[in-house]
């Protein structure tokens, strides 16, 4: 199968929604706008052996190219709406595709967004990039820049076992099963669509948490203008990866981290209480914002020294 | 520089138009479609050694690729607005990015495209994609299956020129500054953004060439179920062209070589003629659609039998 026949067989939805006019297989998609919303433009690339382990299934490799850029919608407090594909595969393609485009599927039905076109190239390596636009009511979306001093601060799920998931891909060899939810933490992460547009009315400010808890705060708080404080006893732990690792390694997983693809956002004051659940999610309240800058932790109301390096792809 | 240094130094354009209320450095871009207008949507990637040649210059990597998704745009007759980046790095970034930057930044100012987001990652080998977001009136787009049997087939420029220029480069050595033009053809190929735009009341169907004159015009032919018949002594050439290499080889290049970027139409009967200039961009006629399915072509009104194959990436 040539590329154009590899789009046509795997990379064409069978139906297509009312808003998209032309989709895969001309130059270009034309999409139907709903009136009166704002759009919202995410991308994000996954490269095989630098953010996914190259013998991660393919069908995994898809799920999670989507789900890591709807992650980004829900930070913006936006609805995913319709996503193009950019994929260069290396020589092994043909025991790869058809998986990979069955992740993407899976995904595209779960949070339910258009696949409406793409392009297809051969390379040395495994390259992934999805872009999925959505939409939001104008002067609604989140950004990272809105949190104020006495906002409180909250973080969605339990951070951290994704990475530990990781970790235990990476080490190889026969794993207890009861480890098969952290696994998958980091094969089929969450993307808390429902749940980012359900605080996008409360947030002053949210970011998604992909490259850690602790830098990805960081982040939010240096785009804020603004400094920030935690409880670590306050980070919410999975029984999962207590079980698993000691309660330091536990909280280096969580802080440090990433991947969990949860979202780590700002309200003002108490308005959650220390924790809620909201659209199915739990949320829980980490720490507040001060006046200054940086990050700091306490353990027990204690200040407490962490370091954290987050994940950088050039030095 | 972290890949945060870099985006913020050379992938943050200083101003933003009225449209872009969040650019880059967030989750996400917000943007502020037009009222009313369709949204069009492209992506196209560019890989090191597969689509441009590894010493190509950084800053023609650049504009190159912002240009053929302005091509793909173009084809559907609309009008570019918004572009996220993709881009993918090896090893050599620190002398590359600054240059590839600038190259992105030249042809958003050059198609009026705002740059809104994007992704940099580190990988094995370089990979750009390109995403664009235009915008058309609803019911205009120009798709490639609304061909006609009657309506005639047009195509812009003098196809060719960009394939010369890329086996020129590939020839290396010092090559006459005569050359020049054909090599720019390829390394900065125009994106036919205004005679888009300019013939989507008119144009039937359009396809932009970038895989070569004949097998894009096949694919235009088959999407819309008819046949073509194109007279290769109206194919225009190029008096570079014509200079460089003999007549077969000329025409070899004009209908096989892909890379000009130039739009091929069709347009109900003789609307415009032998030849027309659209927008400051002549086309010219080349043939007919009729009944049926497949292209044909003639030499001097005689049948003449052309092989292509067209570039595939995947057999």
């Amino acid at each position: 199968m040539d590329e154009f026949a590899i789009i046509r067989r795997f990379f064409t939805p069978e139906n297509k929604g009312d808003s998209v006019i032309v989709g895969v297989g001309d130059d270009g998609a034309v999409l139907r706008p709903s009136p009166g919303r704002d759009l919202v433009s995410v991308v994000d690339t996954l490269v095989s052996g630098v953010h996914y382990p190259p013998h991660m299934l393919p069908g995994d490799v898809g799920f999670r190219a989507v789900a890591v850029n709807a992650s980004d919608i829900a930070a913006m407090g936006a609805r995913p709406r319709w996503m193009t594909l950019a994929v260069t595969m290396d020589a092994a393609y043909q025991g790869w595709v058809e998986d990979f485009a069955g992740g993407i599927a899976h995904a595209a039905s779960t949070f339910n967004i258009e696949l409406v076109g793409g392009d297809l190239t051969r390379g040395g390596e495994n390259v992934v990039s999805v872009q999925i636009t959505g939409d939001v009511e104008p002067g609604t979306a989140i950004t990272r820049s809105g949190a104020k001093p006495g906002d409180s601060i909250y973080v969605s799920g339990t951070p951290g076992d994704a990475a530990l998931g990781l970790s235990l891909m990476q080490s190889g060899g026969d794993l207890d099963p009861r480890l098969d939810y952290l696994i998958r933490r980091f094969t089929q992460p969450t993307a808390r669509v429902e749940l980012g547009q359900a605080i996008g009315p409360h947030a002053s400010a949210a970011i998604d948490v992909s490259d850690g808890l602790y830098t990805d705060l960081e982040k939010l708080l240096a785009a804020s203008q603004v400094a920030g404080c935690i409880e670590l006893n306050d980070v919410p732990l999975s029984q999962e990866l207590r079980e698993t690792v000691a309660f330091d390694d536990a909280l280096r997983f969580a802080l440090g981290g990433g991947d969990d693809y949860e979202l780590c956002f700002t309200v003002p004051a108490e308005l959650f209480g220390g924790s809620a659940e909201i659209a199915g999610v739990k949320v829980t309240r980490i720490g507040y914002v001060n006046e200054g800058e940086g990050l700091t932790c306490t353990m027990d109301g204690q200040l407490h020294e962490y370091r954290d390096a987050g994940y950088r792809h050039f030095q």
